[in-house]
């Protein structure tokens, strides 16, 4: 069983925003599998208003970080993962609406669906207000994570950071493997195996496409190189 | 030789807007194989810029459009074909700072340079003016490709539409393959070969990833069948 859901004014104040538009509102928390009226057209709203914050607080904060850079910083601050650590701070699973076969298999706890409801309420705010709200809203959120970033080094996607780790070292460059890939065009999985010298076993990684999975991979492996005992 | 600039007044004009800040202009303008001060890091702003006020009107004007169309009609009005289109349209080219050797090999038609120059100066309009601005302007340019847009059928991607036309006919799916690929990583084409049962010979695309080249094949594949005579 679920529990009762708790007041919405209690999701408003750690979002930061309450709304007028309270059908809007609701619609934003909407998830297709629970109604016609769902909420993916305000997803691809929000998804744009938040790519233009950040782009514009990036290029303010960083003014002398190439295009490169300022792309590789915006990916890291705006992915899934990000995004869905921002809906579970804001206790968001309890208040999305799913469909009974969503809600049974964990819908409210999936990385995918907590951001785009993150991307489609913030598309609800923008509707109601101007896009200077919106960049206070995200700016609040995004706080910790914008003070950390430093442009450069640390930004590198996993798959860049582990070949250069390794060629920082003359090892050999890892090797990816597809072991797997399972359902159908827009519901693709991906499973790759990253094999690199430092460690005896292939490391597995999952994603949405190729390049994720591998992604994932690197990331999975990197994580593992500094848990070894250093030699 | 090339010929002597017109005078800046002229582009602005058909640009449809006159810049305040004369020197971030000029930035926006330079390449970056001309000088260290490029418009790359305007061209991420722009981009950014461009990307919302598309997402808005296509949400306000196609208020029953389901995410994935407004997706795909927002990837047709922004691609680098159309923006490079409009940038012939303000005769972009002989106001971009090239450097030497980009100059001679014919970079100021280029479709990416052409492209990127004018997101570059849409940033540059909105660092020094508001989203309100941006809108306007954008919408301007783009009016005559908003007022043809259809939501559904007719802007799905080429792919798509093939396999959609093979599978209406009871025919085979088409057959895709990677015959070549050259370059390194940032700077990769590929060449793909698609062939169907309607064309004796196999068709060639070219692009920077698989999917584009594969992309580029297909919409030349139904431009073969279009041209074929009827039986």
């Amino acid at each position: 069983m679920s529990l009762p859901k708790p007041p919405i004014a209690k999701l408003e104040k750690a979002f930061g925003y309450q709304f007028n538009n309270v059908e809007r509102r609701q619609r934003a928390l909407t998830h297709r599998s629970a109604a016609a009226k769902h909420n993916e057209r305000l997803e691809f709203l929000g998804d744009a208003v938040l790519g233009l914050v950040i782009a514009e607080a990036l290029f303010e904060r960083f003014p002398t970080a190439d295009e490169g850079n300022l792309s590789r910083m915006r990916a890291m601050i705006v992915c899934g993962r990000s995004l869905a650590k921002l809906a579970q701070k804001f206790e968001l699973g309890r208040f999305i609406e799913l469909g009974p076969g969503e809600r049974k298999s964990g819908g409210q706890r999936r990385e995918s669906i907590l951001a785009d409801t993150v991307e489609a309420l913030l598309g609800a705010v923008y509707l109601e207000s101007d896009l200077e709200t919106c960049k206070n809203l995200v700016l609040q959120w995004f706080a910790p994570e914008l003070d950390k970033l430093q442009p450069g080094k640390v930004h590198k996607d996993p798959k860049t950071r582990l070949q250069e780790f390794l060629q920082g070292r003359q090892l050999a460059l890892p090797e990816y493997q597809v072991v797997e890939t399972t359902g159908q065009a827009h519901n693709q999985q991906f499973v790759v195996s990253c094999l690199v010298e430092l460690l005896g076993d292939p490391v597995i990684g999952r994603g949405t496409s190729r390049r994720k999975a591998e992604q994932q991979a690197a990331e999975l492996v990197l994580a593992a190189i500094e848990e070894q005992p250093k030699k």
